[in-house]
């Protein structure tokens, strides 16, 4: 494909994505949905699994092969953006408010999907193409298990900063023990990278180069980042040379964490949470996000739905498999996590709302889903299966949470409107 | 290459472009340089001038014929973005002020351009390397008189507002003159690009089509956006469905005039201008200017730079095009829009401000010569010379306004600081 077909072959791709995700977006709104699991059904809408189902000239027309090498790029640009923003917005201090009420719901919220894994993947992995045959049960019960244990910590810290619980025993409770866990997911998925499907050498400069990575930035690279925070302090705002080094050093984090072996999401995930807070970090916010998220984001929702094939789901036994899935996400998820807070003396409704809020997935499994894929770990099978589980429980949040917590508890005056993420 | 391959040499790109970018305007802002001008030269750097020159193992390693497909789209996307927020800051009453002089300045700053690229063509297409040997004579007068005539305008805006002389005799008429001469020489650009190697069933596809485009945007586009502009109004900022909104207005716009055979950023330009004023267009170039520029922008220069081969002016003969086109360019813009001044009435250190000013080229020749290069219509030689005479008008400009204009006029306290553009 000659390069100017290419360019146009790509805004031609963009105006329709970003179309899909916003229209999907305003219906999702009416229902009560947020934003992000909208455009997570948009993406799939736009793969095999609908478009390409109805008509398949014009999604082959719209998404040529060459084109895709691009979306990929610009997919990976956004998640590594986004996980960087997230990293960025990660607060250690949360934890110290109720530290033994987010302990015991998180690590239920860790025991429970590794013990699920532990016990589903002896099954699953008789099954063909769901795992790769060359993963062990031992890195196949990992992988399931941190899929499980995953949380959309991004959605939930936005939910409840928009609906005013940000200082409720249900909003500490929910952030705390979703930071956790997915800071423990995280770790998990990489010693999974790490080790799998490559030989001694590969797998030590995997583990190695991320630990010593995430050691650098925890004790010299912090430092080193104080007198950037304090330069944008004392020019009181973010200028164009600030933004260029923070790209830069995102930049060079992502690539690292790449040529590694484990992933660019890790090297921004990081970096974003040693810059110093304050003005830099909020700055940092408002200038990158609504590109990354308005425009970037979408295209990694795209790449993710062109790889999920739901006619894979096409045997009884596969569709077992996909309600199995599922209900050991919400048991391992939701119903461990609710367990957890009601047996730490909560209250019935804030165990329930706590629950909910843990078992939504959002973008996060999607990252975790797609590295998987990408790296030969998982198959078409399990990773269409698993897109439909976050899409689920994700959808599952907003419905549930109104019925067992919003209601009441805005009755009570003790909640803001359900305005939407926008 | 492997996509995640793919991935980690982008990540490893970005960081070495953004890093030699920020480098050079470090330097480059000590001798009073703005950023726009560093960042050429960076890109110059990057490719087979330089690096490529100096370490011809590393520059091919750094940039593998694969990842370049990303950076061109990465550039498109750039350049796209740049000119949509140009389109958005184009403001039409400029011209009513002062309209007899910037007629006069901008009439001077396109006859002389186009009267010295139809002396100079005859001579110029009988040297092989510079000219496509399909281009007619008219064309090569046009694209010449195109790429000679146009102004930084960009640039010039930024300047003008950050001295302060936007009120002044000065600001007001340099500031028209570049915005008729530019806009200008796009139409212009458009014929030549729409005519060039068509048949005349394409040549009328692309002349229609951009026609139409514009004539759209004209009596319809702009009343449809009304109501948008009103509704960020309302809002009180832009959200994130407005931005979406946008963007995928600014991609369609840009993949109509590629499909047309034109290009991308006349259909951002556009509809760029075509935008209603006020809110709407402040909080964008707000949220979308930081990443465009920063990120998004050096990916062009880089794209450029790698296109550019200063190894072509290997002979007399080339030096002597070099040396010519420079001169011509000197000649047909700044003597051109001096003398003008000077015949309407300016005093003498205003007119040698207003051709200094309009003399700057800046990033929008390179937009035109790439494009001119993309589509065969000039080789790699002409282009190299021609990158050289917008670094060297570029770089001209500041201090020669320091010297004619900025040193008596900050004694006399009308003028600010010579700050830098960040």
């Amino acid at each position: 494909m000659p390069l100017e077909k290419l360019a146009a072959a790509f805004f031609l791709q963009m105006a329709i994505i970003l179309t899909a995700c916003r229209v999907a977006g305003l219906v999702g709104r009416r229902l009560g949905q947020p934003q992000v699991v909208c455009e997570m059904i948009a993406g799939v809408c736009l793969g095999p699994s609908l478009l390409g189902w109805l008509a398949p000239g014009l999604q082959a027309q719209l998404f040529p092969p060459d084109s895709l090498r691009v979306l990929y790029v610009g997919a990976q640009l956004g998640v590594g953006l986004y996980m960087f923003l997230v990293g960025a917005e990660f607060r250690v201090d949360l934890f110290r408010g109720r530290l033994r009420g987010a302990a015991s719901v998180s690590i239920a919220g860790m025991l429970a999907p590794f013990l699920l894994g532990a016990l589903l993947t002896p099954w699953l992995m008789k099954i063909p193409g769901l795992f790769s045959p060359r993963a062990t049960q031992w890195e196949a019960t990992l992988f399931l298990g941190a899929a499980i244990a995953i949380t959309a910590f991004p959605m939930l810290a936005r939910i409840i900063h928009e609906r005013g619980l940000s200082g409720t025993p249900l909003g500490t409770l929910a952030l705390a023990a979703g930071a956790i866990d997915d800071a423990a997911a995280w770790c998990v998925l990489a010693v999974v990278l790490a080790s799998f499907g490559k030989g001694a050498h590969l797998a030590y400069q995997a583990i190695g180069g991320g630990v010593a990575y995430a050691l650098f930035l925890l004790l010299v690279g912090r430092r080193l980042l104080v007198p950037l925070g304090q330069a944008v302090e004392r020019a009181g705002r973010l200028t164009q040379t600030h933004l260029a080094i923070l790209l830069t050093l995102f930049a060079l984090g992502a690539w690292a964490m790449d040529a590694v072996g484990i992933h660019a999401v890790f090297g921004g995930f990081l970096l974003g949470a040693s810059l110093p807070r304050g003005l830099l970090t909020r700055e940092l916010q408002r200038l990158v996000e609504p590109f990354a998220v308005v425009f970037l984001l979408p295209m990694f929702f795209t790449f993710s739905g062109l790889r999920t094939r739901l006619d894979t789901v096409d045997s009884l036994q596969m569709f077992l498999v996909a309600l199995v899935v599922l209900a050991a996400s919400v048991l391992g998820k939701g119903v461990a996590c609710w367990a957890a807070a009601r047996l730490n003396g909560e209250d019935s409704a804030t165990s329930l709302a706590v629950g909910t809020l843990m078992n939504a997935r959002g973008l996060m499994e999607l990252i975790i889903l797609n590295i998987g894929l990408q790296n030969g770990f998982i198959e078409s099978g399990l990773f269409s299966v698993m897109v439909v589980m976050a899409i689920v429980t994700t959808l599952m949040a907003s419905p549930v949470f109104e019925w067992v917590y919003g209601r009441r508890a805005r009755l009570e005056g003790r909640l803001g409107s359900a305005g939407s993420t926008d």
